[in-house]
């Protein structure tokens, strides 16, 4: 492919990818396919001879696309959003042009030091402490990860490092020689990394690969599911009984079942207690809601993370409208990082790296190369600027306190679970409406369901299958609304319920479809529920409906 | 930005990457700026107010491209080459529009779906044995992954918990209790992960990472830096009486300091030697010279790796065509990773997805989210045709032969270190010429130098300090190449001697700056060496110079 035809294919694919967006609300949201459906399409192998751009980019149309779940779509109310935007999109592309596996700072210095200012750029904008920027006083600073979990994994490992390395010290072991490597190795064993049973499994999922025990901290649903100071507490000094040794805690600005926020001024105030929990690194995952960092009445929280946080993660690719990925991780000294990932001798290291004159970013990450991300985060931070920004986050709380409103008036039907937050609802059917439509199936399906003893049983079961009643029916209908495919959700099961979970807030959100997508909710569960409705009642709902209409 | 501005800025943004292509051979190859060039020449916060993209797109030239390093640029002879062709950049074009994180198979099917063929279609152009297929009899399967050294770590990862679980199982225990965890906190301390001096540093952080010790196996220059059975042997039997527990060996094929061949049948034989190092997890890093594979003589090496080899690696970012990251990585049976990275508990597990009807590569690899990266390679592949990605490799070879052809037949000036491969020339100035060189320096500098004893000691150094003038020079020479600018070259320290590494393998690379490189070399070789020639001896090199221009 020469520059002129790469010219022609690159039009043609813009005008591609223009169109894909412009199109989105007329496709289904998931698609349409069973698992295998490509292979049968593509040749068994690669063709020997080149192909020209005319026959290869048809195929993106008629076997790719229907191939996609379009997180685009303004249906798309699952997971968390994963936003892309067309400034996005034109940093991807330099990106591409510039490629390099940018390892350290002279394979291709502008890679590093964008990223260094616009990480800064980034803190600011969220009002992150000073501790977090490569400016502030305490070696701090940013640096782009590919997703939370590498970022979890990369800080879980750092924390590891800094705890045996600390002991190893204390006790007078040289690095680099048999008995230091034989005492890490008797203290690794006993290191436990901690998160609540709501923090995302990557924290798990980096403990096994950092090759630590990993405890979870029990939340409840009359807290809101945050982790509490007593809950950490009662955990540490479990682990302590056990003689095992906490290292590492994730905490969470919005988890993901729910949008619970931990509580840090309690948390800290558990840490301060006893000298050995002091050095526990405190990571805080904000891979979702941190994005609401950039508007200022949420901003009144940073100020508690200026002491006792050792690192901050944000996913700009998930509500901060650059693409995945963008998972934008901030420690509070960088040397925790290097000390543990830069595998060069300690002969070998030298005061001017340290110092941060010169950033290798190798040293802060996991892999050894990686990608120019810098480029697309300072295309979208100035394409929007932060009025921009704002006004993007402002309008996902605003469709959040509209769906979740909807919700709350109809309490003849749903329960919200949790106060709604950073966007997302989190709702069930009503216990006591399951057991009702349960008990009218079982009527109307059991002749022999009228007899007094059965009956009595089923009054006694009442109380305590309510629960499972309405998981059961929730479920239901969770999956006739995504099977019906017109909105995709997800759902999830928190402290037993069985919940469904709606955000709205990728770009292309908009109230309508929100209001839609609340319609075919109650439609769906009155379908399931069986619900009959007296004369009055569907006056009622015909007056609601016109309301939602407007 | 909206769509019509979409299209106006990409368009823009399509001619300046030609634009940049095109224009390549007349920048320099290196940045001429020093560190924290950039952070002055822009603003200290984002602004707040959206800019438009004619605000943007200036600064890219004016700020960003004076900070690369081009890795396209033809004068680039450095590391291994990193390549990016318009087909990849298209693929990055459409994988940033169809953003999603797609960590599970329904997150965006056709990501999953067609990375699976297009792994099945590499594997197939490599010549790879079956067992590192989709469709192969051993749940085999290729995964793209960021870079070797993640694929290295996840691997790693994967060998220590297929060690430990197995263990574990042989001793009756259950996994999930406390029994299980203590036990496999016992079993990791022991493990040892092991690797040629010559592998790459990934296996030694990989090893930091997952929590294991790791040991280097030496090499020798009389044997080329190839990994041998009997130093594997001699390894293996010191960590046995140390108590230590060898899990897993990184082999290569081409190693980065000499593009080394490891001796795999060697190496396999050993491994039968005792029940111990049977379930040892072998692993391929071929991150360059693996993409060499598409040629066919070089096929005959696979086959061997039909049985004894857990996985292979091949980084189509480096040498094949793809931009970074395009990390493929290939797996005998890939319930060894989903074994050790998927959290699900075991009563969760089902055999749908086990069976491989779907996939869901979280559980493949370290991250959770993952991009889009199998379009790029799709259009690669065919864009070029096997037959194009054979043209190019073998055009990367012939340069190399060009190359070290034209050193060899300067034996006066410069030696070879190790046999050339893949396009690779390891050379350093020869000692005796050092010496002779550093004499005449002393002899021009000291007037004293011209005394007895003072020449004798001279003599008596001169034997053990050839190695060392010859790298002292060699050093010399390499900073001064760099630092002129015209030519990036690398260097490597091997078996004690510093070495300049040429390699020319980019898409840009052309005989005649293969020529001017070596031209360069020559000429500051002599500057440096403060050759003399009599008048015979610069007829002969005129001649050879004009032989060398033609």
């Amino acid at each position: 492919m020469d520059a002129e035809q790469f010219r022609a294919a690159a039009h043609a694919a813009i005008d591609e990818i223009i169109q894909y967006f412009d199109t989105l609300p007329s496709k289904r949201v998931l698609p349409d396919i069973e698992p295998g459906y490509l292979r049968p399409l593509l040749p068994s192998s690669a063709p020997n001879s080149p192909e020209p751009w005319s026959s290869i980019q048809p195929d993106i149309a008629s076997k790719i696309q229907p191939g996609l779940t379009h997180w685009q779509h303004p249906n798309f109310m699952a997971f968390f959003p994963a936003t892309v935007t067309y400034p996005s999109i034109l940093g991807e592309l330099y990106s591409a042009a510039f490629t390099a596996p940018a390892f350290n700072w002279l394979c291709s210095p502008a890679c590093t030091e964008l990223e260094i200012v616009v990480l800064d750029w980034l803190a600011q904008a969220l009002a992150l402490p000073e501790c977090f920027l490569s400016t502030g006083p305490t070696r701090g600073g940013g640096v782009i990860q590919g997703s939370a979990s590498e970022s979890v994994t990369t800080v879980l490992v750092a924390a590891r490092e800094r705890n045996v390395r600390r002991r190893a010290e204390e006790e007078g072991l040289v690095e680099g020689t048999l008995e230091w490597e034989d005492r890490i190795m008797e203290l690794r064993p006993r290191l436990v990394a901690l998160g609540s049973d709501q923090a995302h499994s990557g924290t798990a999922k980096g403990a096994r690969i950092a090759g630590t025990r990993f405890r979870s901290i029990p939340t409840r649903l009359e807290e809101q599911f945050e982790l509490t100071g007593p809950a950490l507490r009662k955990v540490l000094e479990e682990c302590e009984r056990d003689g095992l040794e906490p290292f590492y805690l994730t905490t969470s600005m919005g988890t993901t079942n729910t949008c619970a926020v931990d509580r840090w001024a309690e948390i800290k105030a558990v840490l301060q207690e006893k000298e050995s929990w002091r050095g526990i690194w405190v990571h805080i995952d904000a891979a979702y809601a941190g994005a609401a960092l950039v508007a200022e009445e949420f901003q009144h929280m940073t100020p508690e993370w200026a002491e006792g946080i050792d690192s901050f993660n944000l996913n700009m690719h998930k509500w901060l409208l650059v693409n995945f990925d963008a998972s934008c991780l901030f420690v509070r000294n960088h040397l925790d990082l290097t000390s543990a990932l830069d595998i060069t001798p300690s002969y070998l290291r030298n005061p001017y790296s340290e110092t941060g004159t010169v950033t290798d970013y190798r040293n802060w990450q996991i892999p050894l190369g990686r990608r120019f991300r810098a480029l697309k985060i300072w295309f979208v931070m100035r394409a929007y600027g932060l009025s921009g920004m704002k006004a993007h986050i402002r309008q996902g709380l605003t469709l959040g306190e509209v769906f979740s409103g909807l919700v709350g008036r109809r309490k003849d039907l749903f329960e919200i679970v949790t106060r709604p937050a950073f966007g997302l609802t989190v709702l069930r059917v009503r216990e006591d409406v399951c057991m009702r439509a349960l008990k009218r199936k079982i009527n109307g399906t059991t002749s022999s369901s009228s007899d007094e003893k059965k009956k009595k049983e089923e009054e006694e079961e009442e109380e305590e299958d309510g629960t499972a009643a309405s998981s059961a029916l929730t479920k239901q209908i969770y999956e006739l609304i995504n099977a019906r495919g017109e909105i995709y959700l997800t759902s999830s099961v928190v402290a037993g319920r069985f919940v469904i979970r709606v955000v709205s807030a990728n770009t292309n959100a908009q109230e309508k479809y929100v209001r839609r997508a609340f319609e075919i909710l109650v439609n769906i569960t009155e379908e399931v529920l069986g619900v009959e409705r007296t004369e009055e009642e569907w006056k009622g709902k015909g007056k609601e409906e016109e309301e939602l209409r407007n």
